[in-house]
């Protein structure tokens, strides 16, 4: 018995429901479908759950997934809509006369069809069941996001290679005779993912100052001798798992202060990764990272390490586990990146990020990248 | 006052309340910034709001929107967390201390947030009152739309130039000597969309029988003689605004039945832009559609014109209005689209789809692409 049905049979329901699109992650990793408008999922235990949809797109769904599918129609949706108006009424009244009295539904189910099935059911609130399923990886999971993290890899490779065999001129880069921009090898980079099937949005490739913010994703002309931020976070649009990768380097020499950073950074990291192994808290291993910055001179706070040192990645880009303040025991099979990094308004910033798993005994880097600040 | 503040005065509610990311349409409409993990806005009437956001993302925050900003750390999130391990329960108790007692929240609103916050509030779910604001466009949302339908046809411009000038070999189609499959017409459409800072996954480019699967995306080598459907629907990274059109085209004579086909498609389309203005429901329109088919001998069941006719366009690319038989009375300023088609197995698939806007007069077309079967 896997962790949802466990939950199901502790609080007595005689179902768990979902009600979302498949860029839910919960909803993909259940129905491993993909379906863009929000559709019916529910299971009891000891079974893989039966998907609801349009017509439209049951055939799909039934060759897609490895859950049951039926029709809105077969589950009595023209029906009831003659009666009720609603749609979220309509839709609770179609849920309930699949599933039962007492409903356990996903922390992320909307407010609307909570209140619609109270007027039918008990309706009870899972605490992250399947969040929690999700952060655990099977070897599979861990092949496909391997596969995501050497696209991810590829994409960092063409992103480096135009800023090293850039031209510059006056402080500025150039490429062909064209300026080397933000946009242009952001532009080169997601155009060679799209080529290998993934989807990257908001890839950062940001220069000078502009680093000093760890989101700013960069616009404009890439300069000489500045720290420039490479944050590459891809989706596999067919498996729909995640990569993330960041790596800062400089053409030409940079800023004195910006080399200790980077210094400080890239040890940081290594002691984090030594530090990983199942069992030990997230918050520990964070903490480790902000006494050897503050051992450094740097300080963990609204300036300097202003982050999390790591996230979860699997289908969504950030998941459990919280290598933070608030971070957890780890557990093997967590897929997790290590980011640490610095940030000084008027100075600039320096990230470097690592994917891999935690294992028993340590952890397993999928990333196999040079970490390299002058290029 | 707008319909939102009208929303709270009526049930008498401190605050409405949402959390998401950015890529909930609400959140966009009513904070218009870009973050892509969950955060917290709420808003009391006759203010544009406070977003609560991390110290990370707060200068972002306040750079991009009209909304207030503060920090989850001014808004006592890590003394909350001391003590409340639970992080929907914490998250609960910081909305609360800066809210009040009363609270409306969006019908997408996770339940999870609805329990804890029932700890400490009465809460209401509000029954889609941002959803029908957001169905009525202004004058630059609707510039806005233009402009990414602009960049959609371009795109499909080249995808259908692809076609056109393909060499045919034993009804295989080629382009420089390799085979154009779906996959290169739709990686070439997409790139050109991405180089104009948009974002279109799974664009459709499908071919022969599996153009009976209206949403199958297509696969393979494009054929002679055979429908293609292409259906594009780019989101505007910038702006979040989406585009919707779909044409059909065939690389030399296809069979009869799909040329009877198109022209059946192609004069409900025509029919139901002729019959839509202001006030007109959107089934009343559908239906007119379902009748042409009819007596045109098409069905309109679980083979033949398969959906509803069409849907609102704007941060969603599926959004209110409904086109079909639940649909409502358009209002002036609904932007739709009108997507006629007919599917059978074994024959093949037509559709074709404009964008436009609901006027008091009619439909305002913002789609100038032609409508040719054969290229």
């Amino acid at each position: 018995m896997d962790a949802l049905d466990a939950a199901i049979k502790k609080c007595g329901a005689d179902a768990f429901v979902l009600y979302a699109s498949s860029d839910d992650a919960d909803m993909r990793y259940l129905t491993r479908v993909i379906m863009h408008d929000p559709f019916v999922f529910f299971k009891r235990t000891k079974q893989p759950g039966t998907i609801i949809t349009s017509q439209m797109e049951a055939e799909r769904a039934s060759r897609e997934s490895p859950a049951a599918v039926i029709t809105r129609t077969q589950a009595g949706l023209p029906d009831i809509m003659k009666k009720v108006k609603n749609p979220w009424k309509a839709t609770a009244q179609m849920i309930a006369g699949q599933t039962g009295e007492k409903i356990l539904v996903s922390p992320t189910f909307p407010a609307a069809l909570v209140r619609a099935l109270e007027e039918r059911a008990t309706v009870i609130v899972d605490d992250g069941t399947v969040e929690q399923m999700r952060a655990i990886k099977t070897k599979e999971e861990i092949r496909l996001i391997k596969n995501v993290q050497k696209k991810t890899e590829c994409a960092m490779e063409l992103g480096i290679f135009l800023i090293r065999n850039a031209r510059v001129k006056k402080g500025l880069l150039y490429r062909d005779g064209k300026p080397l921009t933000s946009i242009s090898v952001r532009t080169a980079m997601q155009t060679q993912l799209m080529d290998a099937g993934c989807r990257a949005a908001e890839t950062i490739v940001s220069c000078g100052l502009d680093t000093a913010l760890p989101h700013a994703i960069g616009t404009g002309h890439l300069l000489e001798g500045e720290p420039i931020v490479i944050d590459i976070f891809p989706k596999d649009e067919e498996t729909g798992y995640f990569a993330d990768m960041t790596r800062t380097v400089s053409k030409g020499e940079p800023d004195q202060r910006i080399v200790e950073m980077y210094n400080a950074v890239k040890d940081a990291q290594a002691l984090a990764m030594s530090r990983i192994r199942a069992g030990v808290p997230g918050s520990e291993v964070h903490q480790s990272v902000v006494d050897l910055f503050k051992e450094r001179g740097y300080e963990s706070n609204t300036t300097g390490f202003v982050h999390n040192l790591g996230h979860g990645v699997g289908l969504q880009v950030h998941e459990l586990p919280t290598l933070g303040p608030a971070g957890r025991p780890l557990k093997a099979g967590h897929v997790i990146t290590i980011e640490p990094g610095l940030y000084y308004t008027g100075i600039g910033g320096v990230r470097l990020e690592d994917l891999g798993a935690v294992t028993t005994r340590g952890f397993s880097n999928f990333t196999s990248f040079p970490e390299e600040l002058i290029v």
